[in-house]
């Protein structure tokens, strides 16, 4: 499924990337629906299938092409975030969140509707209790979808937080710990990752004496030892325990290097082709389809897509002024060097 | 420290790659020897410090500036390899060597003099009996080193082969699998991967009814389970097992796609740096240096640095009259979209 | 910590068991409370810290020697359980449990309340919201001691329920797999265990092809990879897990096999003494101190202690007039065969 | 499969113990041949299929009802060992020994051969050259089985040795660390568990502080970490991890004690009835058939069978005159206190 981490670099910049992980096309690999980078103007009339909206800040991010629904994005206050999915997520009726003095957003629509409305995850957390998610699905094309989701947010001061739709539509919020991942609910993790509180990035360099009978020699000098116990697959569990560590065990790095940093944690978390499929007659697999890195400070964004080596680039530019739709490399784009 | 992975294409096109991991630097971001694309023409003397050889076959590859010491690298019959640490190697006296009517050669030197004298994999199986690592250490500036290493090599047949000098410094000879990390020896690893027999592509999806009493429903929609077991340190046993079941269930894939679906496989295996650390007070860790991807049938290699995103590449040129030096780009190359 | 495990014959026949995991002796081995079975007739005045009642119902079961707390028993309902620590209890106040209405219980006396007031898991469903846990610590000698706790109790149906005060002391109530540990909450192991969902009692037993470079063949003749990924440390969610899945797959058994069945699976959850350290100098280790095994339908109880291999045995006796404490055995009771 | 412990007390007293798992029953709960303590008196001629010989030292062990073919045995030197399966046991023709210099025997008699020929494990690696498995399957019956096996032996000194025939047949020889279970080769394990050097029986019990953002918290009090990644199944790498670790971080315990530390132990390698099958078709199950415990220093023996909890115990009787065979309980022995 989906992955997302935040970092800060010595300076205090701040960088949010994420996976796309789906068994569906996103550049013509397979069938699904193509994505591009969306930006959406400040000012710009936000086209929602529920309630149309005006844009209070621009954003960008990539996004189903022809449409205002982001899967993840940054606006121009730096605040960056996404949506992933989550089974455990809830949505209730139109006449219930009436009745809860809660208005009704789409799950599909609701990153591109933070990006536009606010400007730090203070914000967010100051707000979200008077929104719920409607259960409406979302039409596209003739299909009509309603997928369970859940959403994190970053922002430049490093604050970051986890929305989860699972009090009856209603949201319940967590402080996000600068990893995201699927199911099941944040709390959990929270709680899993304790498991593994004997993991280090310190490795055993020398003989061990564990008795009289028995001293263990590290194999091949001791690299990796200290991360022993870590889970190896691509289960959302096992992805959120493992780019929690490495995000968190990383050496200092300066601002310069924060979106190869970001890159250098999520390659744990990228999933081949193939790795996960239903079924030997199931044509598609579920694997990373894309991924996005967001540099918050500078207002840029870089994707790199499962066909080809290229990350496309692109900064935001707060003088458009309608919603344009600007496609991702999907070639090898490397440096000939003679 | 190091892995090696060799993947064909469905044409039957060959590619091979390895990381670099070292405590060391290699660009500049660590105390340590520069790299440089090194490219040996045939014809060429090359200076070694036992007994200086001419080039049959022309070879390029990374190796130490200045020097002919290749870490990895291909030749123009398309053969392909690299060496990597391996701490059982042995190494032998010149005079031992002599009386087994072995031809003395250094580790450190031994992939470029194997791509500069052989042209396949076979060829190297017909002759490798004939050699044995001498017990001389490299000099570099003022430093004398020695290094325990072990070496594979791929062709364009997909033939692949691993080299161990394990044998009072002759090689034991072991068909590859297509994977190479580092300690212990090979046929330990071959045994290894048997335990993770029980893993699979293929994942529960739907509810398992393991007693009458215990039903367990998949969590996220059943993505990933198939490889639940999957060890996630980066430890020389635990790359080798990761790099092997994600080779081996890639989906089948064209030649254009190689050098990206190598990169996707290897990045299970791309150490991020800080996490593999000695002490607290010690300022290097083991980590990926660089990454470094051949395609042997059009003599190609690229090269991303730990140090930025930029994939460097370079085409092996027949015509060169010398030995020559071109440097590895260590910035950002990314694709600006607008 | 602590372990139980509800089993039920193939003739319905139910058996309910548990480990004490403690790092205070109980049986001399170590400094600490000394452990009887403690009988409790039905009639008697159960002598509460809080408040004195009469036994609905006889039970028996370990207590500490002297006292009516016990940590595990069966009544003469054939309903039996126990209590464990749990880290995320929550005891009230007397005015805050007065003002909810909530009538107050000690928690160390729980399981003895329980046993001595009711007949069967549906009658305790029915009644347990009418309690909450009371902030008050028990005496004991010259120490007050509060420890956090939650409880387990199954019955001759093979119902069996979860009961955690982790609602301000009020209980939440979870119908009950047949397996409990300790912390976290009982939800948390619930979804722990479907990260487990590939695991199976079914071996690989021939060559699998993974792709045309990898084969595996099982070692050992393939017994034992369908449950590979079990995790075998003791901490409470590895014993969770593992006891629910050895309790699971178990070949149905016929009820006069049933002590010892329910026994085979315990022995993966009794920590050895030793093991589990806080340091170097802590004379004490926190391992399993007892084994106790109730036969619902007899109303026998049997116990193991750390120090000998012998099992004492009890029934309940409906005759008893008074409270009683019967000692356990800690010697090795062998059959000496000739 | 089997596993096979050693543990010394702190007196140097010394116990070996082994599970016996196998997919034929043992004590009639499945088909199967029977099995029974077995003493050999010395003096007494030993029945071979090969060629007979007679006891220089009396020994009992578990053996199949009227042969004289031991599973696990002690002599009355105070030697004892046992045979388990190895898949790479390798055996040699009559004549290829012949010309090998080397005496053949039956690997299904080698037990008893070594146990009533050799008074210690010195004497054991003094003479094991001198021998070699004939390839000559073991008749009972109807039936000819030749079973690949491998084999340990402890002494009253702590010395053990593993022997395998995987040199033709002639032994490979090798220090045991205390622990054997099944494939692969010895030599394969011993490098296996260094991949655990991380482990250890001190708990983290306190926060553990990884980054500015993220802190853990033990789970549970902090208790079993320290061993956090040890494998929980029964494939015979992951039960000789187990049981190296159990082994050797015991705290020390007194010779009175040592039967029950050596089955404290072995809890861990004793494999549930049900847990690895063939197929749903399969009435059969590998399973631990029975534990033997032996007091070498005592020469006595203990053995507990799958059908109940009872320990059937016997010294060996040095004024025995012909081989005898004593029936091993199966029941529930059990202390009745009241």
């Amino acid at each position: 499924m989906c992955t997302s981490i935040t970092l800060a670099s010595k300076e205090g910049n701040v960088f949010f990337g994420r996976t796309m992980d789906f068994a569906a096309g996103m550049f013509g690999e397979d069938p699904g629906s193509p994505m591009s980078i969306v930006t959406i103007p400040a000012g710009a009339q936000v086209a929602s299938q529920l309630n149309p909206w005006t844009a209070k800040y621009a954003a960008m991010g990539v996004g189903s092409t022809g449409t205002v629904c982001l899967m993840d994005g940054v606006n121009d206050q730096g605040l960056a975030g996404d949506l992933q999915v989550l089974m455990e997520c809830e949505h209730a009726s139109a006449s219930d969140l009436q009745q809860r003095n809660l208005t009704a957003v789409l799950g599909e629509e609701f990153v591109t509707f933070v990006l536009t409305h606010f400007a730090s995850v203070a914000e967010i957390k100051a707000h979200i209790n008077e929104y719920g998610l409607l259960d409406q699905p979302l039409t596209q094309g003739n299909e009509s979808v309603e997928t369970p989701l859940h959403f994190t947010f970053a922002d430049t001061t490093n604050s970051a937080v986890v929305l989860e739709p699972t009090d009856n539509g209603a949201f319940k919020v967590y402080d996000s710990i600068g990893v995201m991942t699927n199911s099941p609910e944040y709390n959990w993790h929270l709680t899993n990752i304790r498991n593994y509180i004997s993991l280090d990035k310190f490795d055993p360099k020398t003989t061990k004496k564990v008795s009289e009978r028995v001293s263990l020699d590290p194999i091949e000098a001791g690299t990796g030892y200290g991360m022993f116990g870590l889970p190896g697959d691509y289960t959302s569990p096992s992805r959120f325990v493992r780019s929690t560590f490495l995000a968190n065990n990383l050496d200092p790095f300066t601002a310069d290097n924060g979106i190869n940093q970001l890159y250098s944690v999520f390659r744990t978390a990228m999933v081949p082709r193939g790795l996960e499929r239903a079924s030997q007659d199931d044509p598609l697999s579920d694997c990373t389809r894309y991924w996005s890195g967001y540099d918050l400070n500078k207002k840029e964004m870089y994707v790199q897509t499962c066909r080809g080596l290229t990350f496309s680039a692109k900064k935001l530019n707060p003088q458009s002024q309608e919603v344009t739709y600007t496609d991702i490399e999907i070639d090898n784009l490397v440096k000939w060097v003679d």
